[in-house]
């Protein structure tokens, strides 16, 4: 018995140049598809008659991209979705996610070179929207965030039972690379705008913050975005910690004064909330 | 407000020997541990008094493999959310998830040499055991299982609209790293048996079956596991499509016989279903 | 001035399909290309004149593996060195990279499958083919060959100084991710053959070797390739030390039997030699 | 025979804070260090008596880092080879390689915050410093540089031969992956300014070039540096051709306007030039 499906295009990678008289605006995307409806005929028959193939899907990202120009990565899926559902009658529930890779314009003398990038990062923007025949909804994220503060970050009080050997710590290194995803109100905003703010009102939360674990911060920053930004409905946060481990200079006869660290990738802290108003 | 929140452990890696007279046994996993129960002070009030350290999480992997000799990563996983469960009252449920990856002893001179293991791949095996007050489920999988079939797979008679560039065929590759993921109906079993029951029964049915899509060998692959693996309550596969595209040899002046592909990793089709009884 | 310069196209990804009566035979391999000759003039002028199109050299692949078999990716190399040299006069060195996936047939109720296939890994097969006007060479490879001996390994008598804390060893993991490389003294033989029995060397004289550090079994390991295929010339293996970590289980009250390890990507060993006749 | 060896510990990973009166500074840095010399008894023979352990290396790592502070990369490796050679004399010729990640401070309210930071990138700084008794030299690097034009480029007047199907173009984006690496003329000088200029030096030669190939743009912008940087003795440019093919959009009846292109991994054109005085 076919209890659920999906299926759909991952990865379809679009370059779009706008040709500006004195200058190129340039929009770097990949973008996923996935269907969710009736096509259980097509598991359990092999049969194709409603099936849209996921090759006809990234030609659409191409067709609708050299169309219309769409100013965000949100607008582009809200024409995308909407595309897909008049146009497939099976088709219940349609989601398209978006990443947008950074490009700045490279310096010269003191001016931006009109049709020259530098790629940044390493985080980059995404976007969600997922709808319908009843509702659209749309959300935004940040992806890979990479940020640390050396101050105000303090790890006490937790349970020691005998399996527990990590000391406390008033003054460690709090270092995550922050995934975050949140939900507008409304399909009609400016995007480019609540997303730089919830960007900035991330980093200035988590560098303000007088942080007494990873999942205290954690909430700060949600908070704050609730706070300051309107048009959020709510936000998840994902913060894999970490950790920065104080090297023991003892042994070699030093001095730890807490300013030599290791960086590790394994084993991390996952931590993750989701804060609604 | 604090709607959702879990946190612990990922990449805990335990490699463990277990030292018999004539020859050393060999397990490789890598273990994360997930809690979420009643933990909102620590996220709103920076109150970690109920809080086990996610350090000592990683700690418990390791006393407990040295405690004791699990079978199976499944059993492993049932020790640890008994731990857990038993001794943090504010937990609710647990999640533990573990990969295995495989090895193979080495052969020389016809014979295995009991102390040198190649590693093997590229599929790895997992587990998941989750667990709350009520209610413990075990589940299992196989992850980047490399497959691929040269005859028997065609793809004929879905959507032509104006966008729709694809021809149909025939005869084409299908190729997929499939990762499978299913729930048992018990919590006790011989674990490494139906294990490898599922993922044979996996490959001889991708082998065996006439594709008229992805879709369909999918669902063909699920129902072949249900029919003949009792303990299998339900499974969920997530296949992408590789493609592997003909190259065009008459540009070259060349006859197509079909025999040439290049092999992409984007865009790539993402197909995924549960089947169940 | 220009110093050294080459071009090329890297990741040509080939899948061939040979169409038996009774079954398909399937190669899966990806190609680098390297020119390296008198190209100075598309670098400091911006004169294409002589230079042969990185697309074309990826279409030489493709139609040269149309229009003939080779049975192995060293033959397949040779034919496009020739090819490249033939027809292109300003190009003095060329050299093919050629790193083949190995693919298993499936085998269902004891027989394999004529067209089903699952990939194999995670070590792969590489040739290197090297060609000038005067000069071949022919040389292969063994990548990522995962292999780990929990017995007679040792690590003791090194230097003892004030910044070392590692403590000596008789009773180590010792595991590394082998990459392997060597010259074959001649351009025609049984390329097949000769890969196959240069990694069962490999994995055996591991397996067998008494092992008083890495740089000491690496060594024997080239030696017992050297002695046993004569067809080598020589032989460089790199093989990073990956560490397999004692936990400390006394910290928890439990005894240490040496049987609980932590496995670390970082940071790692690494050595490195060429043993040569 | 041992014909040649080295070994040595990679991916020695680094964070170094300096506590100010106002702020903190950071310091992040992967280390790799490589010893060649006269181990061969260790090879050969297992005996480790001259054998300094890699794991000592790492902590001689940690132990300089803590003892003095270093301004920059290379100073920091300077220190470690002089460290090195003093005290062992089988070693011949040390190589040390760092990867500094760049992290800038977080701005809120319009000013940079003394203790928390983002990090930046894709791009990473690289120094390599090498010594024997005679010579020490040190080289710089950029890595990952992701840079692209979307005017000024063209590739035409290339071969077309039989197996050519890449039409000409003398508009098209040119994308790459920059990984510069370089030898300075000196082991003192202001390692962070010459660093910075050299780096400056070749976005602003890349944005400003009339491109007629990705060798021709590679060739120009070494030899910006070289005009431009007095303390750079030579430098190596490889530039992977991160292509971006336009979508032929006449297939959906829409005109092409070279504005939708779609990114593509592989294959990748690869160039390489050394440039010098």
């Amino acid at each position: 018995m076919l209890l659920e499906s999906a299926y759909g295009k991952a990865r379809v990678r679009l370059v779009q140049l706008t040709r500006r008289a004195d200058r190129h605006d340039l929009r770097d995307l990949t973008v996923a598809i996935r269907f969710q409806g009736r096509y259980e005929e097509s598991y359990i028959a092999g049969d194709n008659t409603g099936v849209l193939a996921t090759d006809t899907m990234k030609n659409t990202v191409y067709a609708l991209a050299a169309e219309s120009r769409s100013d965000h990565p949100e607008t582009f899926g809200l024409m995308l979705v909407k595309h897909f559902l008049d146009r497939n009658p099976p088709l219940e529930e349609v989601r398209v996610d978006l990443i947008e890779r950074g490009w700045a314009r490279i310096r010269s003398a003191g001016r931006e070179d009109p049709h020259a990038f530098i790629g940044r990062g390493p985080d980059v923007r995404s976007a969600r929207v997922i709808a319908s025949r009843e509702r659209t909804t749309v959300g935004a994220g940040v992806t890979d965030l990479l940020i640390l503060k050396s101050s105000r970050s303090a790890f006490t009080g937790f349970i020691r039972d005998e399996l527990t050997s990590l000391p406390e710590t008033t003054d460690r290194i709090l270092a995550t690379s922050l995934t975050a995803t949140w939900q507008y109100r409304s399909t009609s905003l400016d995007f480019g705008l609540a997303w730089g703010l919830v960007r900035q009102t991330l980093l200035e939360s988590f560098a303000a913050h007088d942080s007494a674990s990873v999942q205290h911060t954690m909430y700060a920053m949600g908070e704050a975005v609730l706070a300051r930004v309107e048009d959020v409905a709510e936000i998840h946060l994902v913060m894999p910690n970490k950790h920065h481990l104080p090297v023991d200079l003892t042994v070699f006869g030093l001095e730890n004064r807490n300013e030599i660290f290791v960086a590790t990738d394994e084993p991390y802290g996952l931590i993750e909330a989701t804060i609604a108003r």
